[in-house]
Formats: C-alpha cells, sequence, structure tokens
C-alpha cells in the first residue's frame, strides 16, 4: 500500500455518499448527465475567501490567478468575490472581461506577450506586468501606434525564492520579469517614455506550505519593493506581492494556516517605508482559492486482476487529470487524495489497488496502490484536488475522448 | 552547454534556410498564416512506410496506431498507406472511419472501454482487442443485444517485457489485457459464446532503439502466440505483434536499423509452427512512422538576460509540446533536437541558450541551454519530432493561447 494525500476538510459522507456542496455524488452525475465530471463548489471558494478577508491585513487586495481555472460560470462568481484578476495571455484577458471584471483591475503577465496581446491589454485598460526591456520597448510603440497611454508594472526576477515552494520563480537565472539590479532602470525608462507606471509585480514561488517561508518571503518582497521604489524615486501605485499559498495534496502535506502569515504581514505594513505608504498592496492566489473545491468524478469500467494486482479501470484519466497522473511538473509520482464517492466513508479493502485512467498507456495512473473499500463496475471514484490544473491543464484531446463534464454548485 | 537530440536525417537547408517537404520553413509559415505551426511532411512518412516494407516479411501487415496522430488529412493519407488502423476509443473509431479506413481493417484497444464505443465497435464491424473478462462479458452481452456477432481478438499481457523500451507494456502486473495464463480460457469462454474470435493482440513496449532486443521479443511473441493457439486448439486469424520501434529523441540515441529485424522476422514467420500456419501477421507502428516527420515551428517573441544566463522566449510551448518540454512520461528532461529554422547549418553562438515557452510557469522549458546560432526577436525555432503525440497530446487550452496552426505536406 502506498499513502495517499488528505482529503480536504470541506467534504463528508451521509448514508455513505460523498456530499458535495450539500449533494450527493451521484446525483450530481445524474445532473450533468455523465462521468467523467468536474464538480466545483462554490461554497468552499467563498470559504478560502472569507479566511483571507479575516486573516490578512485589511488594506491587502485579493487577486484572482485565472491561470488555475478558467470554467466561464468560475470566473463570473470570482469576479464578484475579489478585487481583480490575474492573467497569462490575450485569450485569458478577453475571459476575465467577459466574465465581468473590469479590465482596471485586470494585470496580465507572461514572459512570451505576442504584440496582439498587448494590443488587447493597451485598448482595454489592463496593466501589463512587464517581463523584459524588449517588452517594455514593444508596448510602449503600440501604445503609440494605439494613441494610449499603456498601463505598465515590472515584474522582477527577485534575488531570492520562497523556500519550500513547488514552483521556484526567483532567486537565480529565470525567464521571467527583470532582474531586481535592473529594475529601477526599466521603470525610470518607462516613466520617461510618458507610460503610466502601474509598480511592482514580485512573484517569488508558488505552492508552498510553510508560514515561516512565506513569511520571510513577504518581507523579503517588501523589502525589495522599497529599495527598487527608492532606487526610482517614484512610489508605485500597486506592489503585487505574488502568491504562493500551497493546498496539501500529498501524504504528510498539512494546511496552511495563513493567520500568522496576515499578523506579520499587516505588522510589515504598517512598519512600511514612507515610499510605499501611497502604494496598494495585493496578493494573486489561484490554486489556494480554487484547487480544494473541485472533485474529479470518474465511473469504474472494470476491476481486473494482474499477477496478482488488482487494477480499477475508469473512465476518466490523464486526458482530464494530467496532474492527479503524476505527468505535470513532479518528478516522482505520489498519490492525491481519493475516495469512492459511493462508499465513503467504509473501511478498506485488505488488498491495495491501482486506479488507472482509460487511456492505452501506462502513465494513465491515477492512484498507486491505494487503500479503497471494496469496489465493483458503475462505482465512482472521487479525485479530489481538481479545482485547479485540472480540466484546463490536461491534454483533453489525446485519445479522442470526449470532454468531460463540468459543473459549478453556488 | 546541454547536448541535444539529432536532428532527423530528412532534413536539410537552403541559403540557411530549414527545408521541410522542399519548402523553406518561412514560406510555410506564411502559408499557414502565424506560429506556432507543426508541419508534417507525408513524403517522410512514405519514406517510413517504404523501409518498412522493404525491411520486413512480406506477409507482414502494417497498422497504424492513430493515437500518434490523429489528425484527419494525415489519417486520410495513412488510410491508402497501411494496411489497418488500431484505435484507442470511440473517437478514434470514428474518426478512423471518416479518413475512409474499413471498419474491417481497424482494431479497438485500450483498457476502460465504455458500453458506448464497445457499441460503436459493434455496430461497424470492427475488431475488439479484450482487455479483460469482464469486458468480454460486456461486449458478448452488447453484441446479443445489438443482434451481431461481435469480433473479439485477445490482448495478452505477456511474461516478458521489451528490454530498453521507453513504454514497457508486458512483464509483470499490467493494466492491458489479460495475464497469459488466462488467455487460452478467455478465448475459448469466447468461441463458446458465438464470437468470432479474431486472434491475439500482444504489445510487449513501444519506443525501443535496440534490434536485439525487439528480435528477442518478436520471438518471445510468436512463442507465446504459438502456445496459447495450442491451448485454444484453434488457429488465430490474426496475430498482432504490437509495436515497439523507437524513433532517436536525445543525446546518444541512434536510428533504429530494422533490416536485422525484418530478416529474424522472417525466418521466425517462415518457421512457425503448424497453428499459426493459416494466420496473418501484423505489427502496429505510430511514433515510427509519423513521429519525425513533425516539425513544430515557434516564433522568437524575445531574447532576455537573467543573471548571465540568455532566455529565449518563443509564442509556443509546452501547450502545443508537451513531451518536448520533459513533461510527459519522462523522468529526467532532456532536450528535442531544436534548430534556429531560418539560420539552418549555421555555427552556434559562443554562449549556450534556453528556450522556454510562452507560458507563465517554469516547466515550460523546451530546450535547456542549448548551442544555437545567434538569435534575435522573429526568428524561428524549429523543434524537431514533433509527429508524434504532440498537437493532440498537449494540454492545448492551459492558459487560454490560440490552438496551433497544422499543415500538411504531400
Amino acid at each position: 500500500m502506498k499513502p495517499m494525500g488528505p482529503i480536504p476538510p470541506f467534504f463528508t459522507g451521509e448514508e455513505g455518499m460523498l456530499l458535495i456542496g450539500g449533494s450527493g455524488a451521484a446525483s450530481l452525475v445524474d445532473e450533468a448527465g455523465d462521468t467523467p465530471l468536474f464538480v466545483y463548489d462554490m461554497g468552499i471558494v467563498k470559504e478560502q475567501v472569507r479566511a483571507f478577508r479575516d486573516a490578512m491585513p485589511s488594506m491587502l487586495s485579493l487577486h484572482y490567478a485565472v491561470k488555475a481555472n478558467p470554467y466561464a460560470p468560475l470566473l463570473e462568481r470570482m469576479a464578484k468575490l475579489v478585487d481583480g484578476f490575474d492573467v497569462a495571455s490575450g485569450g485569458e484577458l478577453t475571459r476575465a472581461r467577459e466574465a465581468g471584471m473590469d479590465a482596471a483591475h485586470i494585470s496580465f503577465a507572461g514572459p512570451g506577450k505576442r504584440d496582439d496581446e498587448l494590443i488587447v491589454a493597451i485598448d482595454s485598460g489592463a496593466t501589463i506586468n512587464l517581463e523584459s526591456e524588449g517588452e517594455a520597448r514593444r508596448a510602449i510603440a503600440l501604445g503609440e501606434q494605439r494613441g494610449r497611454t499603456p498601463k505598465l508594472a515590472v515584474r522582477v526576477n527577485p534575488d531570492f525564492d520562497l523556500k519550500g515552494s513547488g514552483m521556484r520563480m526567483g532567486g537565480g537565472a529565470k525567464p521571467f520579469g527583470v532582474d531586481a539590479e535592473r529594475a529601477a532602470d526599466l521603470v525610470r525608462w518607462v516613466i520617461d517614455a510618458g507610460a503610466d507606471w502601474r509598480g511592482w509585480h514580485i512573484f517569488a514561488g508558488s505552492q508552498a506550505l510553510g508560514a515561516e517561508a512565506l513569511i520571510d518571503t513577504q518581507a523579503a518582497t517588501i523589502g525589495l519593493a522599497t529599495r527598487l521604489s527608492e532606487a526610482v524615486g517614484a512610489t508605485p501605485s500597486l506592489v503585487n506581492l505574488g502568491g504562493g499559498f500551497g493546498i496539501p495534496y500529498f501524504p504528510g502535506d498539512e494546511r496552511l494556516d495563513i493567520r500568522p502569515i496576515g499578523d506579520a504581514l499587516g505588522r510589515l505594513l504598517e512598519a512600511r517605508a514612507d515610499i510605499l505608504k501611497g502604494s496598494a498592496f495585493a496578493m494573486e492566489l489561484g490554486r489556494w482559492l480554487v484547487g480544494e473545491a473541485g472533485v474529479y468524478l470518474t465511473r469504474i469500467i472494470d476491476v481486473k486482476k494482474s499477477q496478482g494486482e488488482t487494477f480499477v479501470v475508469v473512465d476518466g484519466g490523464l486526458h482530464h487529470q494530467l496532474a492527479a497522473s503524476g505527468n505535470f511538473g513532479t518528478v516522482v509520482r505520489r498519490n492525491y487524495p481519493i475516495a469512492v464517492a459511493n462508499r465513503f466513508g467504509k473501511g478498506p479493502a485488505q488488498e491495495a489497488v491501482t486506479v488507472v485512467g482509460c487511456l492505452c498507456t501506462p502513465i494513465d495512473r491515477l492512484g498507486d496502490k491505494v487503500a479503497l473499500p471494496p469496489v465493483e463496475e458503475g462505482d465512482l471514484i472521487a479525485i479530489f484536488l481538481a479545482g485547479a490544473y485540472g480540466a484546463s491543464a490536461s491534454p483533453a484531446a489525446f485519445l479522442g475522448h470526449p470532454s468531460p463534464q463540468q459543473l459549478l454548485l453556488d
């Protein structure tokens, strides 16, 4: 048997059926019409937003990183819950506006913005987080062509990283942002060129579960923003502190308590240097807001034995949940939390089983030697933590299966 | 500097421009209208088919594994070039038929076939490669419901694997097929139930570059088919020997010489046991037929420095070429062959560069510290070996970028 990550605390069962947003998993499948199905519970998202507002200083704005989950009905709800959206492409920018977010509260980061994407940002009035001097030149030239003043922030490649983060975005040579030592020069140039300088974007890493490391990183981030602003000699309108809050995916992971982070950040902001006194501050979070709110439900097609091992074959797979298969940015495959939705809370069978997807490839493995109750064909497997980097971050066309169903619960 | 895999021998340059199917890469981009662009050269596919026909025994049929590349114009050409298609879903089966392949020459493998997929196969007359006893029961019951005799082959989980293969599909507990020791019993049951038994499907592994290992595996496969057929007491109409021919992706890889494999297989088939005298034989190949024929062309958006390293940012990325980023079934990331299409054959710059995609994630890396000629914005980067498991096997919706262009050259 191999361990699995912890099931998020929001989920309970009733008479052996997993409840999602108060509804039984099987009835949600009936409502959607078919498996595989992603269910997103806005109740959990609202809990996370509330926890953020409760814990963090009141002056700190909350932005949603659209890349985590761009499902249109979810974006529409998020537009009302958070203070801004961060997008990573012209396509996401368009979807963000369609969801009702004012472009004045949208910022656009990403290392390879094409001219057509910069134009969408300039014309709509979204802020462009500049990733390089070359991008700054192009944005300013395009602004002149369009007869509009571009709103430009500078993304900084910080000279530190977020310890313990799943994805390090700073501390060394990186494709993201401008190295800290060149950032002030770039801002002076941007201001001289007549653009509207909007501030700093400093993103040191994501998916961290250690409060101490996050506190240290936020202190370093505000320190860097202070030094850079003083070097420019101007107050940034916004300091985007990046994200970094992680969620527990794997065995041994524990949920992050953000209250000490909020307390420490409150003290930091209280004591901030004069040059940042007129600045607004924001964090951008994607996975932490929506990841735990999603459940992937997939039906068992076959239960089979091979050389003494039991394989549970489901109608979903890595074409919908690439990350859960261990093929998306992870070196060693580990088990996401997984359960039998219609036997929820039942004790495990004597023997562990391996849950595989329906794709004809050995890498389509959703649960490796996991302890589940005894199962049979037709049962529903639930894979948790499917709210972020799931449906939109998987190779949906691979092997020609239908797209998954998606259902949002208010 | 880190090494890269070898550029396939089919590609040359003319006045510094990469030629694909006799056309310059830049003019192909003009023809397609935009980058990123997948170009598939049917000339190379035809060369591979010819090499197969030349090297392999004339009685061996050639099947195409649609999962490698299901692009509709390519499937239409393949339907005329090969003797059959192997599909992995009901969706692929439908596409195979739309491309003009007769269902009588289509077989359908895959561990999690849904009832609606089995029905499509039964109604069309395609062969179902059974993956388990449970699937056999379902297929026979559905055949009775439909009033049609299902064509059923049995996929065997062999008790050996293909040494050195990139993906092992046999030799141990596997989700694919029926363990060898239960296969004859299943066939007897299938025949007794009145189904049309079509033979064996034995797939031990894929992406192997060692001729000796492939020869050994084919010998073991025919040995197993012999023993199983004798245990059944009937001659299989088809023995599908699987695939396994690899292509060189990485530093140190060399192209496979299939001639000794064909010679050895010819001798094996010549000397086959009486029970297989009336059988047809086939190999199913995907990657080996189409992988080298594809080139992914992506334009440089930015060239930037960070901490002394140079990053070349392109408008493509892992959303189109997941495997080249090292995030699809590989543990250690290595460099695919890569070149500057409009500076083809030029000597390398003094310093290596890192080619990253446009996605805002550190895993979007297409070339790690590779030796390329000096580059600038607007240049075209070519990533080779993009003909298989590229466009259809990547998370196209991730981060909301447009779908890639695709162009097929006859």
